[in-house]
């Protein structure tokens, strides 16, 4: 009963987490050279988890595990690999290896895999594949990075329109290209027009002489091929697609996106949203060196400097009256800070309103003012709390008046600069995450220090 | 040509965004009470874009749009609504559409449907349920909320692991109660033990003597039914799962969870993410009120408030120092902010690289001894530059020693305890995004007042 109850428990905790006994004794078989005991202690595991592995070990254990497994490598792990790693990767599998790795894979697998590659590794690739898979991959290639081209794979399953039920399933019995996974039969007219599409499941369960026209569904959205990927996944989430045709300028089907692809989409726009916040480089990898670790936080960090130095200029500006009351310079932090907090959480809701197309023309004045009001109430809040404080500290009821007050001014227009600065960089065609996070807290740190430092200056001397 | 690209370029820019046009439309059909012309602007829209459209106008449009076309709402709009208004939109259904809409939906919308509904309005909507339809909502209630068993659907397609392709279709054509959504057969044992799963695609590919079996996919994964739903939302964007069955401790099927929902998980997982890190409610929604809004953005404020004390508490420890060198006061806020800064970058690399199963016991002191190293080297760059920087700006060369010092040692514990903060947190078994912010921040803070002035105090008087 007890075993069961921990048993149950166990299931419940899984998170998928690679083991830390596990990867110790896959680090041992690799120290002895066993490939043997490497190989039965790696086949369980999913390719995923291989390339999790290879990211989480460190640069040497890595090199020696690649030396002794490399020839193991294959497609699926390739694929899963993160870019950062990618590179060492394929240069330690046989020229023989990676081009039958590569061989099994679909088109969209192997544009994701080339897109990022040096030239050479980049032909190595390309001529592994057959002709009419390397053609696929260099059309694909023409697309714009990060667009529905890039993401789409071009095998696709279509059917005429004048189709049964019963001729499309002799159809798919005959081919023998079928793609791992497809959900939809496409529907096309002689142009190679899409017309309309029926899941698996209906072909399934309708009778052979049912036309398929009959059985498509009821809402059908197809995907330009020059929409950017963003844009897909979003719809693939908003709609509950599950694959989407794409079609050229004409109208023309050229490939198909299932929705396995726009997850990972979507997982890598919420990466860059939570990372560009926080101003770090969006290609930071959990395998990256001390020195790439450096060179991604310091353009921040740098522009933080800057403004932080505006900032104290700001402050310079008091000095004479900061020599005459010190408790100045204590109470001073506690404004900018909580203009900076309350500006960074106006920001990242509304950050994430516009990814989740939450915030549009038809309630941005809404939310705008809701903000300002918000912002104020807040400002008044913490305006009688500090005022207490600042009062029962210093003794001094007029300071806590003046910080009171620069409370209140700091607080509004931290609301109003939350909002305001991602929608500026938005309508300026910028990531609304990019970088909102420096300028808004600019704002509240020099609005901060000058209300405070100003008011107590006007006040107090 | 020109109306080519122009075109090329509306079609690529589609972002999926409700119209504002349309929206005004919508609302001018609502003033005029004009059902007719309502119904033609809304019936091209899918039940997302209505959903988000009853979200985003405010409050008093809501109640006219409600009261006029409350007979339409349909089961779908009903699930694809925000909670924050779900139950403001039922109770403009009357009683008999709310049972036709609720009777349409799967289970597994159902029970996302009223698991946060009040009790009455709950009972309303179980009633209007069938028998079997009910049984299965309530069972799904028993399991613990953000369990696999609350997210599953019920309604599973099964063979037993015996039979043909053949057998299958004949099967598949009988039954009159598929899902919309299905992408495998899954194949079961005579005690409801799920073998193995066959998609689609391999059932209509194969001819109709190929037993079931033969064609099942090598790498199948149940679920358990009492995991969490994040780490099946995980499970499926690792894994690439479209379809997982969810077995209960006896191993027996008792639903299945489909790819769709695993996405939207994902979503609010990240959602929650964003929202935490910067201290904000992850319930907050864009159509909450002002005074919902202030008390979600209050608790963090307050929080905040009370570490920016402590941290002038600090600075109140070096009065004196600062009334002989009122420099200092100038320059103190770099020295915080900077840490400030360094620490959130490296926390949220940390927050996500554990959200994303990245960072584990075999990489975590390597993680750990990278960051620091990194806050060491930054430290080192930026104390040179501000170094330069102070020296120049108030011509006392020990004030740019004591700045650049202060710099090193506050980069360097940003470093660290941005990346021990969500460790502990999350050893904790709480969320590591949940206010680590305001941790980091504090320790950054006070360390760099107190280092700063410390110095200065003991340098410069």
């Amino acid at each position: 009963m007890l075993d069961d109850r921990a048993d149950i428990e166990e299931r419940a905790d899984e998170d998928y987490r690679l083991d830390g006994d596990l990867v110790d004794a896959i680090l041992d078989a690799v120290e002895a050279s066993d490939t043997e005991q490497l190989s039965a202690l790696l086949e369980p595991l999913h390719a995923a988890d291989i390339a999790d592995l290879l990211e989480q070990i460190d640069p040497a254990d890595r090199r020696a595990f690649l030396a002794l497994w490399g020839r193991e490598i294959d497609g699926e792990i390739l694929t899963e690999v993160d870019e950062s790693i990618r590179e060492e990767v394929i240069d330690a599998m046989p020229a023989e290896v990676l081009a039958e790795a590569v061989r099994e894979l679909d088109s969209d697998d192997v544009v994701d895999l080339i897109e990022d590659l040096e030239k050479p590794q980049q032909g190595a690739i390309l001529e592994a594949l057959e002709d009419a898979d390397r053609a696929a991959v260099e059309q694909s290639l023409t697309y714009p990075e990060y667009s529905a081209g890039r993401l789409m794979q071009r095998e696709v399953v279509t059917a005429p329109e004048h189709w049964t039920v019963g001729e499309t399933i002799d159809y798919l019995r005959t081919v023998d290209w079928l793609p791992d996974q497809f959900y939809h039969v496409i529907l096309v007219d002689p142009r190679m027009h899409p017309v309309g599409y029926v899941t698996l499941g209906k072909v399934l369960a309708s009778r052979r002489d049912v036309p398929m026209l009959d059985i498509v569904e009821d809402s059908f959205r197809t995907v330009f091929v020059l929409q950017e990927e963003g844009d897909v996944a979003y719809a693939f989430n908003q709609y509950h697609l599950i694959s989407a045709p794409v079609v050229d300028e004409d109208d023309r089907l050229v490939g198909v996106i299932t929705i396995d692809d726009a997850m990972s989409v979507l997982d890598e726009e919420h990466e860059e949203d939570i990372l560009r916040l926080a101003g770090v480089s969006e290609d930071s990898a959990i395998s990256d060196s001390v020195l790439e670790t450096v060179r991604q936080r310091l353009p921040w960090l740098g522009v933080n400097l800057l403004t932080a130095i505006l900032a104290s200029v700001v402050i310079a500006q008091f000095e004479a009256t900061i020599a005459q009351v010190v408790a100045l310079a204590v109470l001073m932090p506690i404004v900018a800070s909580m203009g900076g907090n309350a500006g960074t959480q106006t920001l990242t809701v509304a950050v994430r309103a516009l990814a989740t197309r939450n915030l549009t023309e038809s309630n941005v004045w809404r939310v705008i003012r809701r903000e300002a009001v918000v912002g104020a109430v807040n400002g008044l809040c913490f305006a009688l709390v500090m005022g207490a404080v600042a009062w029962a500290w210093f003794g001094q009821p007029v300071l806590g008046v003046v910080i009171g007050v620069a409370m209140i001014i700091n607080l509004f227009v931290a609301a109003v600069s939350g909002i305001a600065v991602p929608l500026a960089l938005e309508k300026l065609g910028a990531d609304p995450a990019l970088a909102s996070g420096t300028f808004v807290t600019t704002v509240t740190d020099v609005v901060g220090f000058f209300a405070f430092l100003g008011l107590a200056g006007m006040v107090l001397l």
